[in-house]
């Protein structure tokens, strides 16, 4: 209550306390400095000091390297040198380093200590009953009568752990949540391309995670290669930036095609050589509607011949389901740590009960759930291979796609000049022209100009012959 | 695909190229100075270069110093000369400078160049239909049938514009966007304590933003006054921290009481003063169940006397309309960057469209709505009533509270010591010996030990009469 209760801040008293402790002695190195920060110093005191500082750090720097070759390097290090040395992958396998995870899921699995959580938890552990556990604990520390729900379930078609999923308002979300969680800002993930134009939302927009494009050629039917892996590690090295994770798509969005199994063994061997995550997104898989067969990265952790604790699995009923509205996505991980954070960072993006009782009632009928997948991969092998076939008349090269909701088309004959600008430029004229709005590759990272990615799983059959007609007309004039 | 095509990252690549163009000479003054940073470099020069350096610094900062007296001072400077100068408040209130707004908001209104967004902006401007707009874009861009749902409405009880209004899903999620938006990480909003204890959670998480408590006391009822805020604002900016913005709740939780045209106004001649944000939280404002009765912030802004730019009003279906798992809750902000930024920012934590869709229904029905909050504060003035009198009988302090779902009560008599020691010690006797949780003083950052917020309405009839009962037991034990 007086002026000299500043209770407020502790810690900023700490520091205060701290400085006193200090004397006089402390004030005068700190009085120069401050003016050498605010160029108020005098110009000798200015130099001087910063070149004395200099000489210490360099003497220290000098004492404490450690001799590179032989000793055994902390973890960023020794990321640096597996990427330089010579030695066969397969040496790297063992032992194995656990996965980087970020301060901020650290902060959050940490925090918790507060009384006002601590009685929550022993209410859930004795909650009072007036018939069933009288003398248990009565709950008057909440103020909503909220159910703070979880479903945990079988969303996804494969032998799931309940306790490792994490109910997210849409797959956005749980791929932010991985961003927050595996990486600290500034640090960065390798991204196949052409890939999702919403990644870079979804990782740039809050995380501050750098999204690193792995150009992926035609010529390699638009697979990850190990060079170029390698090569986009390397180089985001040199630039001092700590990659922490890859992230693909499977099906791969927007080239439309599944991962066999020799890609993810080479991905999770590639993770482990490197020591990142692999998060895998799999919200096409149940749109997977021609041969061959689609592989979760789960099937392979069944194994276990690979570390699970560096995979993430994405999920959602978007796709497969035709739910987008009901904003339901899910975070598998095997990671404890990343699990603990990523439930308390879904207090952000949690999911409304009422859809969360609706979606359980849906799924339970899993009957229904089979007949309505069979159905939907049907339509959709139907209208892909119509929009496959008319796109191939008007002299449009298709990509053998056999998942996703959309087409990997080639229109470098249309564009104007065979680069971005001419990629740029063919778009513009076929939404001002044509009237029809596809993606172009450059805005998935594609290094190839030319590709579009073409969506056709939301238009009616009406609707799909028209944009089909609008296509093969405006490429009979653009050849003419 | 030669080795030397290093497309991967085209951020590397120009600076590759930007070094080239330097030429050898800038290559001469690299290198060592990469020795410098690593160490490597020999002692000599790992000095004189840094001196060098910090002498011609001195030099620049010696000439290009403005003189502090006389000159404009930058946003920053002139927010610590306000918080020391002994001129009168008035003064300050014209020009009225603009309110911080953070990189991360800037960046994220900033964004949307990708033609992945203009081609989906162009189709919503001119969408094809087969029937009204033959002629229109026709969508192939967008991989999902979701209509991109925007619940605006009169969810809150005044003329407020629909535009300005981004839902989310929860409040938590809305408190949490204004951290984004408004603080860079390592900034400071002021909070008068006691205080929510989630706002803790909501702001550190993952915003990184400190919450500064700005102790109040039951000698002024609790309220936040001049000298306190005034103090923390300076403690915090002498540690070096910038603050951002004032965060308070009306009706207070946990105390229960509404705030005053006086206290607002305080609030907000505070909020411009500082050149600080003000974000009201009154997700509690439909729960005032006696009077004084409540006023909104929004009342206040439409004198036109305020800068609307700084405030932000926080409000949810959670707390008035008991619908806590329906997770809606809204940002209501007059700050059109913010705006912009939050919808972006909502893509991560969108309400089902499931959900809006029947929270429509519910709230069209103004009748019900009326009927059903005038009800639920009958019931909530009768609870209160009654827990106020049975802990008023067993000797425990109510403080007049006039809404919210709880009371704040004093038991600092049945603490075996005055500190926060003692209030632990209470908490940890009344949750193992009565079986009753509430929350203590200490986890709402409450400066004086002994204050505790029991939560009423959750409990039925019976419930809250075994909870009552259990209450004036225990106290009668510990007094005997």
């Amino acid at each position: 209550m007086t002026p000299n209760n500043n209770n407020s801040s502790s810690s900023s008293r700490g520091i205060e306390e701290r400085r006193k402790e200090r004397g006089p002695g402390a004030m005068r190195i700190i009085v120069p400095l401050q003016g050498v920060v605010q160029g108020r110093g005098g110009l000798v005191l200015g130099s001087v000091i910063p070149c004395a500082l200099f000489y210490f750090l360099q003497l220290y720097l000098r004492k404490n390297r450690s001799p590179p070759p032989t000793a055994a390097p902390p973890e960023s290090q020794s990321q640096s040198q597996s990427s330089h040395s010579l030695t066969p992958r397969r040496s790297m396998r063992s032992p194995t380093r656990p996965p980087f995870v970020s301060s901020r899921a650290n902060h959050a699995t940490d925090r918790e200590v507060s009384l006002h959580y601590l009685g929550l938890k022993a209410c859930k552990e004795n909650p009072f009953d007036a018939h069933s556990n009288p003398s248990g604990i009565i709950q008057m520390g909440l103020a909503d009568n909220q159910a703070m729900a979880g479903l945990m379930g079988d969303v996804l078609k494969a032998a799931f752990n309940p306790s490792q999923i994490v109910l997210t308002a849409g797959a956005s979300a749980a791929l932010e949540i991985l961003g927050f969680c595996l990486a600290e800002p500034g640090n960065a993930f390798l991204v196949p391309s052409p890939y999702y134009p919403g990644f870079d939302r979804d990782f740039n927009l809050r995380t501050g995670v750098e999204l690193v494009p792995v150009p992926c050629r035609s010529t390699d039917n638009f697979d990850a290669t190990i060079n170029a892996l390698e090569r986009a590690f390397n180089q985001t090295k040199k630039r001092g930036v700590a990659v922490r994770a890859l992230l693909i798509s499977n099906p791969s969005n927007p080239v439309g095609k599944t991962l066999d199994s020799e890609m993810l063994t080479m991905l999770l061997e590639f993770a482990r050589e490197k020591n990142i995550h692999l998060i895998c997104d799999e919200i096409y898989a149940g749109s997977v509607y021609d041969s061959p067969e689609f592989i979760s990265i789960a099937k392979f952790l069944e194994s276990g011949e690979f570390d699970k604790r560096r995979v993430h699995i994405i999920y959602g009923t978007s796709k497969d389901l035709g739910l987008a509205g009901f904003r339901v996505g899910a975070l598998y991980s095997y990671n404890d740590t990343v699990v603990n954070a990523a439930q308390k960072f879904a207090r952000f993006c949690s999911v409304s009960s009422h859809t969360q009782c609706l979606l359980i009632s849906i799924l339970s009928d899993s009957q229904f759930i089979k007949k309505y997948l069979r159905e939907n991969q049907r339509r959709l092998r139907e209208r892909s291979a119509a929009f496959s076939e008319g796109l191939t008349k008007a002299g449009i090269r298709c990509f053998k796609s056999n998942g996703g909701l959309y087409l990997w088309v080639e229109m470098a004959d249309l564009m104007p000049s065979f680069n971005q600008k001419g990629e740029h430029a063919l778009w513009e004229r076929l939404l001002s022209e044509a009237k029809i709005n596809i993606t172009p590759g450059s805005a998935c990272h594609c290094i190839q100009p030319g590709w579009f990615r073409v969506c056709f799983a939301t238009l009616s059959d009406h609707d799909a012959s028209v944009a089909l007609q609008r296509i093969q007309e405006f490429s009979k004039r653009c050849k003419t």
